[in-house]
């Protein structure tokens, strides 16, 4: 009669991340149809004080990797942030992937009312109640960040449609 | 020890809804202080074939006056998408606000088994269980609206923030 922690987080997170890395699929395939470097949309934003497409991606799967850690109490596994290529952001995103599977379910049930620290800007944190958390930080990062991902793209003439966002092109 | 449907849905909605608004009112000023007509902003758009600034808001206030109705079993009330100013657009987000305020509690607890039937094309309905409705198609829609919003405001040089898309600016 209610909804899981586990099934509004990680089932959720892997289905945008895997629509993500179907945009980085479209994107490198418009790319050689139209015969341009597709390092270029890496590096591209929709104004200059916007951060380019490969620090979307980086941060949408910081927002499903640290919000599942957070919420289940483990500990996130560290990533570089070097990637520089659409075939390494697919791989940040395969990473991150794997570790959401790695998560106990078990650990992210019955979170909702545990307290969740986490930053909120330089050197300053912020404590909500797990279901807080999840419903008005982590979920809301991680669309945030896999749309602006889908704009950039979009915007630059790559091909993606309402079905691409919500289901990576599976009907 | 669970999210409710309830928790999960108006509140994330009417708060989601609220900083849109907040963005309009960003958009006024913005155009205001540079001296441009902020209608300009309501027919921006990040690529011929995507969707302007006032169908976006359209959007996204019908994800979520949809979603409730249908979660709740109420009928929505029908908007003419009609708007043309952002003063127009704040109103219709005000009035979807308003509808999400009449839907009983009541109705949306305890919905996350309820079959959902939605329109997906023309012509075509699917059907989902509550929660899979409410966390694949209504909450993503949302956040893609208000964030595409967002991209276009942002693109086009009005200061938004992260602060301004998760709390409507808000400390």
């Amino acid at each position: 009669m209610t909804i899981s922690m586990y099934t509004a987080s990680v089932p959720v997170f892997k289905n945008m991340l895997g629509n993500l890395s179907h945009f980085l699929d479209k994107a490198q395939a418009n790319a050689e149809a139209r015969k341009f470097d597709p390092q270029v949309l890496v590096d591209c934003r929709l104004a200059p004080d916007m951060l380019p497409l490969k620090k979307q991606v980086q941060i949408a799967c910081d927002a499903c990797k640290n919000g599942a850690a957070r919420i289940a109490g483990v500990e996130a596994p560290k990533f570089e942030d070097n990637e520089a290529t659409l075939a390494e952001l697919k791989e940040r995103i395969r990473k991150t992937l794997d570790f959401l599977d790695s998560v106990p379910r078990s650990q992210l049930e019955g979170t909702d009312g545990k307290d969740i620290t986490f930053p909120a800007g330089r050197d300053v944190t912020r404590t909500l109640k797990g279901e807080a958390y999840l419903l008005n930080v982590a979920l809301p990062n991680l669309f945030f960040h896999v749309t602006t991902a889908y704009a950039i793209l979009r915007h630059n003439g790559v091909e993606l449609g309402k079905g691409d966002y919500l289901t990576g092109g599976r009907s």
